[in-house]
């Protein structure tokens, strides 16, 4: 294995220098597991690339010498994406993180990869512009595009997959392609955009993003609206989105994980339902919205309708909500959190939420349910004592039944973490005979199956 | 031959009845062109489908006696698409035209792909609901699909591809696949919605589709707005686009085109740099769009901002707008149309429109100048005599110098018509590496090169 690992690093240095290339025990442990509960392996040698032509040097040796690459943003992901399966070079992108161009006219900027999505906020801001993509984490914009990744704001401004106009992209052969171009719009060629973005490092490797941005809205207004029951909530929604209100985030937290947050977040929202809201717009626009939505929302009879203008309030609410997470790993220390990431249609939203809370309680699960209620996906947040096997059997076998009951109802397995290792299982069940197509793809685009093995499809080989 | 089509209708037979299959001299010629200037052709048969069955059996007996096919809707194409290139059976969805399911929560429907989408809006008004892509000419919105295709609200609502959750697809062996699901995002699996969209029919044939649709808006307002220069006008819009005026039609017609508009359309207005806009949203937050809007329009010098709140008066804008086309054909009626659809970054617009008409200008080209600016694409709608060379070349070769420019400013050869016959010569040169990887898909999914072959791209066979 040594001569191996040396062997390995020889065949590197041939373009890379000392510097760029680590095996050390902290480094490759540090590179071993994601945020997610799935059990760490370490890879074989961490390298980390400063151009494109570096990229496509270790996807020589990779191939050369039959051993995967995984490519490596900052270790966020929820499912595993980023665990080896066996011998692997795990491609971190720490030194490709820059801004190459923004382009302000043109709403566009390009990236290196491995820039954080609040640095790169932190520069448009400076240009009166924003990224639109909030997941929460301080995540990667490659890891972003390879887990097709959303979160808050999505109701309003779409996916990853909405924003990315181009990608440079290293493959398995070790050509570098572009996938798009700098036009908003292109009926040239098949979609590549479509199909690498939420790749999950299977297809290629990113070197280069251009994404779409947006100006920053004149005005934002934020609420807060408590709900007797997820049913009247969800149903206010609905309305709210066929009345054609441009809501620009709308985030479902359970009673339960209200007094969480509350403890967490050191705030004093009441334990009932939660409807957190946001408004992008112009003033008078926003202020008719808002008082719309107010109307819709008690319609449903909803008990308060708290408006929060300004910037601090704002801020409150949405760094509350996006670290509930933490809040209920802070909470339980003893346990690893599970999160389930089902997206349905959003008429049977309350249904598979009931099932999910009836299920939750047939087996003890400990945890909340949070929900990007506009876009019909929910997280179910389970507590697991991962040293108890029962405690693990339950919340699997929970996570599957509602995987399964999610597709019933025409949804999908995975809104917005990404297939990985977690929701692999699920994908024929999911995808029917496309799933066949997607191997084909695979197969053609990687014959040697170097591209981040073992995540989002399987293939022989 | 006469053999080869009794062989062909006699295996077409085993499934289908006589009355979904014709060779009659007028329906191949009905069926030999489309809407552009590209010569026709018959096709050797003409199948009705009624089911996906049917499409099956199709595919069975084409791949049997290895003849292409090729998937028709209105033929209202603009490159060629539906225009065979050899012996082809064409599957004419006529007969395929139903709603299926209209989701109102979901803001979903299911459609059959012979659906025109003007009956389709007809039917969706009455559930309060619209379906956005709005591309001028009454098109199926399995063409729609096909090419990707947009037009004057897609600055506000996207593309056909953002609009596509599902497709039901028939696969050239004959499987039948799903690209997607009823959820409102995704991350599992290939996005093959984003794929097969805008594959025009060289990847599957669309059986069945699941479109996104939008609560029609609360209140539309239209203006029109004059210049001194193109360059202004754009100026304008880009700053419009900048401040996050969500503006959701912005149409340039240059001062040449709006005398054929007038004369079509009967209206009067000034002959002059225009942009037509549209606005939808709320009362209180349109009054102020507006306003901000003429601010920033006046800050460019426009001459004049006419606002048109009702609803005749906003028809009249957008029936004269998409009349334009005809307007043209009306006023040269010896000569045919050439379109080109080069879509550039906006920052670059003026520079290809002042490309543009200083080569129309050199050669001698008849025609007019209309954008959607927003989105940074163009039409030069070229009047050519297609038996004078020379008129002919010139068109060519101007098409050529223009898609050549686009390219070299980051943008695409095709914003929204597609690829076809017409722009098959620009694609290695715009995907450059890119074109392989496309090549390696097209070849994977159908081997026997039977999807709509000569269209979109070329392989070897």
């Amino acid at each position: 294995m040594s001569i191996h690992v040396n062997q390995l690093i020889e065949q590197l240095l041939i373009s890379l220098d000392q510097t760029q290339i680590t095996h050390s025990e902290t480094e490759l442990l540090n590179h071993s597991k994601d945020e997610s509960y799935h059990a760490g392996k370490n890879p074989t040698v961490i390298v980390y690339p400063r151009s494109k032509e570096d990229v496509v040097h270790i996807m020589a040796v990779s191939s050369k010498m039959n051993i995967p690459v995984i490519p490596y943003g900052r270790g966020s992901s929820l499912e595993g994406h980023i665990i080896p399966i066996g011998d692997a070079i795990t491609i971190d992108f720490a030194e490709m993180n820059k801004i190459i161009d923004i382009r302000a006219e043109d709403l566009l900027v390009t990236v290196q990869p491995g820039i954080g999505r609040i640095d790169l906020n932190n520069e448009l801001r400076k240009h009166g512009l924003f990224f639109s993509v909030d997941p929460g984490a301080d995540a990667s914009i490659g890891g972003m595009v390879a887990t097709n990744a959303s979160g808050t704001t999505s109701v309003k401004y779409g996916t990853m997959r909405d924003q990315v106009r181009d990608l440079e992209v290293v493959l398995a052969n070790g050509s570098v392609i572009h996938t798009g171009n700098l036009a908003a719009k292109s009926s040239s060629g098949y979609h590549l955009n479509g199909l690498f973005v939420g790749s999950e490092g299977t297809l290629g490797t990113f070197t280069e993003i251009t994404l779409r941005v947006f100006g920053i809205p004149e005005f934002q207004v934020a609420a807060r609206v408590n709900f007797e029951t997820v049913d009247s909530a969800i149903d206010a929604v609905t309305t709210i989105r066929q009345a054609g209100i441009p809501i620009a985030r709308v985030e479902l937290v359970d009673a339960g994980s209200i007094e969480h947050l509350n403890a967490y977040s050191k705030t004093n929202f009441p334990m009932k339902t939660t409807l957190f809201l946001e408004f992008h717009g112009n003033e008078a626009g926003l202020a008719q919205d808002l008082e719309f939505t107010k109307e819709i929302m008690e319609d449903h009879g909803c008990s308060n309708f708290v408006v929060e203008s300004d910037t601090k309030a704002r801020n409150i609410i949405w760094e509350a909500r996006h670290n509930l997470a933490y809040a209920f790993i802070h909470s339980y220390r003893d346990k690893k959190m599970m999160t389930t990431d089902v997206c349905v249609p959003i008429s049977s939203l309350a249904t598979a939420i009931h099932f999910a809370r009836d299920n939750m309680d047939k087996k003890n699960i400990v945890g909340g349910i949070i929900g990007h209620v506009g876009d019909g996906n929910f997280h179910v947040s389970m507590m697991v004592n991962m040293d108890h096997t029962q405690d693990v059997k339950n919340a699997v076998e929970f996570n599957a039944d509602l995987v399964e009951f999610g597709l019933s109802l025409g949804g999908t397995c995975t809104g917005e973490h990404g297939v990985g290792i977690g929701k692999l299982k699920y994908q024929k069940l999911e995808h029917g005979p496309a799933y066949e197509v997607m191997q084909v793809i695979k197969k053609s685009l990687d014959p040697q199956n170097l591209l981040n093995p073992g995540k989002l499809i399987l293939v022989d080989s």
